[in-house]
C-alpha cells in the first residue's frame, strides 16, 4: 500500500504504486486478471472506465480488468471478486487494487459525494454520514451504556498504533482529554472520533498457488440502505451476517482470532464491530478497550495499523489496506508494531453499514 | 427487460421492474446473491451505493449485492461476476440486473459523462465517443474498403428488426437513403449510424440448476484505453481476445453460431464485430450485410432485437439485454421476430473497445 494522507499524485499513479509493489512482493509479472476498487473516481477525479484506465496505467493493458463497487467497502468486494475468479478456476492469479483521491476536493463536496451512499429519501432531510453515525452513537450510549471515555480510548489507541506505522495518515499521539475536547462534529461525535479525508491506494495478489497467508473465510452481509427500516440501531446486522458466512467458510469462529482490523470510520464503530463479529460479548467492548485488551500488547490487538481513524480512510483502498496490514502481521513484516498472531480478522463497512464484509486470514508459515 | 426509450420512471424502478420479471420467469423468490451493473448512476441520477440501493428496492435487503462496472459493457461484466460466483460454489443462484437512466440529462452532459471512459489525455483534445468512432470508420473505409451503403444497411436492418420488438426504443423502419442523408454527427458517421440515448434496464437469473439455456463460454478482452497506443484501428483486439476465451471455454468456434447480438453503438461497429468474432471472414461483413445474410431471414441473423441502434443502448443494461434477447430466441419466445437457432453469441464493447466481452449461449431444450 501507499502512504495514506494528503497526496499530490493522481489516483492512477497511487494505484499503480500499490499495484506494482504487490506484484514485486509476489514475484509476479503478469496476473491473469485485475480487479479494481474505486468508490467514485468519476466525481472525485473526472475519469472513469477504471478497469481499463488502471490496467493500461500498470502496463497490463491486455489483462482482463473489472471495477467493483460497494461504497466504502469496495476494497473487500474486489478481494471477494478475485477470490471467486480463482475459486471458479477462471484465473490462477488476480491483482486486486483499490484507491481513492479526495483531499483536493472541498470538504462539503466530499461529504456530498460520500453521501450518495445514504438512502435517497433520508438524504432529502439533510442527513450526512457523521449525522447518522452520531444518531447511532447516541442510541448506543442510551441502550448499551457506551461511554464517552470508551469511545475516546479507541481514538487514543489507534493514534498510538499509527505512530508506529510509517504509512499512516496521522503519526501523532492524542490524549483522552484532547479527543473529548475536540470540536463537535455530530453530537456526541467529535473531530477526533472521526476518520480523516485521506488519499491512498492498496493492493494485493491472490493466487491459486501456495502462499504465506490464506483466506480461510470471506463473507458479505447486507442491511437496508434506509436506517429507518432497521430493526436495530446499535449493532449492524450486515456485520453479523458477514461474520456468520466467513466463520462458516473457515470452519471455526471468533475464538481463534488473534488480531483484527475493524472499520472505525467513527470510533464507536470499532466497539460495535468488536461485538458484531463475536470477538467481544455484547456490551463488553468499551470496558475491554479501556482496560487495554485491544492495545498492541493486549489480549486481542485491534487496528494495529492505526485503523481508519489514524492510518486513514481512502474509501476503496481501506478494505484492501486492512488485509495488507494483517498479511504483514501474519508474515512477521510489521516492523515496529509486530504482534504475535496466526489467525486474523478484517471487517469492512460499506455505506452506513449496508454492505459489510468479514474476512478471516490464516498464516501458513 | 423493460421497454427501452425515454422513460419517466427512476432508475431503481426500472431495474426493479426488470429484476422482478426475471425472478418471476425463473420461479425464484430469493436469489443467493445480486450483481448490479450501472455505468455511472452517481452522475446520471445523484444516487450511489447501487448494490444496496437495488437490493433494498427489490425487497431483497439481506441478499449480498455488489456493483460491477466496465463502462458500456458493465452488463456482461455483471453476468461474468455472477457466473464466477456460481462456478466457485459460493452461490446456487444469482440475479444479475443492470440499467441506466440518461434521457433527463442534457445531451452535452451525457456526452461528457460517457466521455469519462475515454483516455484522459485524448480527452484533453476534445475527443468524444462519436469522434473516435468516426476516426475508426474513416480508417476502415480507407484500409478495408468499407462503404457508406454497407454501414447504412446495418441501420436499415436493425430498424427493421426493432419494428418487430415491442421493447425497442425505435419502432419505425428507415430507408437506406434516409440513413445516408441524415445529419452528420462525426464524419463519416451520420445520426442514423449512431445509437440513441436510452433509458431502461435488463435482468437475468443465473443458476447452478438445469436451465433452458446454458452459458457455454464467456470471455473478456482488453486493449489500451488510449486509441493512439493501438496497433490497429479498424479491428478491435479486445473483441478478438474475448472471442478466443469464450470459444476456448465452449470447446467450439464461430462455425456453430446460428445467431448474434453485436454492439452496434455505431453501425460500422457491427461489421467490425462480425469479423472480430470470426463470424465473417475479414473484409466480407459489409457485402454480406448488403446481401441480406445478417437479416432476420438470412443465414446468420444479427441483432434480431434491433441492436443498440434501434432497440436502444441504456449503457449497463445493454450487455444483459443482448443475452436476454438471445435467451428468448433460444427458448422460442421471441414472438414476431423468432429465428431458428440453437447456439448464439453476444458481443459487448466497453468504452472505445477497451473492455469487451463475448458470450456464447447454447439451448438445452
Amino acid at each position: 500500500m501507499t502512504r495514506f494522507g494528503r497526496r499530490d499524485e493522481s489516483l492512477p499513479d497511487l494505484i499503480a504504486e500499490a499495484g506494482a509493489a504487490a506484484l514485486r512482493d509476489a514475484v509476479l509479472e503478469r496476473p491473469d486478471a485485475l480487479v479494481v476498487a474505486a468508490m467514485n473516481p468519476e466525481e472525485f477525479t473526472g475519469a472513469g472506465n477504471y478497469g481499463s484506465l488502471i490496467n493500461t496505467h500498470l502496463g497490463l493493458a491486455q489483462v482482463p480488468a473489472v471495477r467493483v463497487e460497494t461504497a466504502t467497502s469496495s476494497g473487500v468486494a474486489a478481494v471477494h471478486a478475485g477470490f471467486a475468479g480463482i475459486a471458479a478456476g477462471l484465473y490462477r492469479s488476480v491483482l486486486v487494487v483499490g484507491g481513492e483521491k479526495m483531499s483536493h476536493v472541498p470538504t462539503p463536496r466530499v461529504s456530498e459525494i460520500i453521501g450518495r451512499s445514504i438512502d435517497p429519501h433520508e438524504r432529502t432531510y439533510g442527513t450526512t454520514m457523521p449525522a447518522l453515525a452520531g444518531l447511532i452513537t447516541r442510541a448506543a450510549m442510551h441502550e448499551r451504556g457506551l461511554t464517552l471515555r470508551e469511545m475516546a480510548q479507541v481514538s487514543v489507541k489507534n493514534h498510538d498504533n499509527a505512530a508506529r506505522n510509517p504509512l499512516a495518515h496521522f503519526r501523532e499521539r492524542v490524549t483522552l482529554e484532547a479527543v473529548m475536547e475536540s470540536r463537535l462534529v455530530a453530537d456526541p461525535l467529535r473531530l477526533f472520533h472521526c476518520c480523516p479525508i485521506s488519499d491512498g491506494a492498496a493492493a494485493l495478489v491472490l493466487t491459486a498457488d501456495p502462499a504465506p497467508v490464506r483466506i480461510a473465510g470471506i463473507g458479505q452481509g447486507m442491511d437496508t440502505m434506509a436506517v429507518r427500516y432497521r430493526t436495530e440501531l446499535t449493532s449492524f446486522r450486515a456485520t453479523q451476517a458477514a461474520a456468520r458466512v466467513a466463520y462458516a467458510m473457515a470452519g471455526f469462529g471468533p475464538e481463534r482470532i488473534d488480531l483484527a482490523e475493524l472499520h472505525d470510520a467513527f470510533s464507536p464503530f470499532e466497539l460495535i464491530s468488536l461485538e458484531d463479529t463475536g470477538l467481544m460479548p455484547a456490551g463488553k467492548a468499551g470496558r475491554a478497550t479501556l482496560d487495554g485488551e485491544t492495545a498492541l500488547d493486549g489480549r486481542l490487538p485491534v487496528n494495529p495499523s492505526g485503523g481508519l481513524k489514524a492510518r486513514g480512510h481512502p474509501l476503496a483502498a481501506t478494505g484492501i489496506a486492512q488485509i495488507v496490514e494483517l498479511c504483514w502481521q501474519l508474515r512477521g513484516l510489521a516492523e515496529g508494531r509486530q504482534v504475535d498472531a496466526r489467525v486474523a480478522l478484517a471487517q469492512s463497512i460499506g455505506g452506513l453499514a449496508t454492505n459489510n464484509w468479514v474476512t478471516v486470514l490464516e498464516s501458513r508459515q
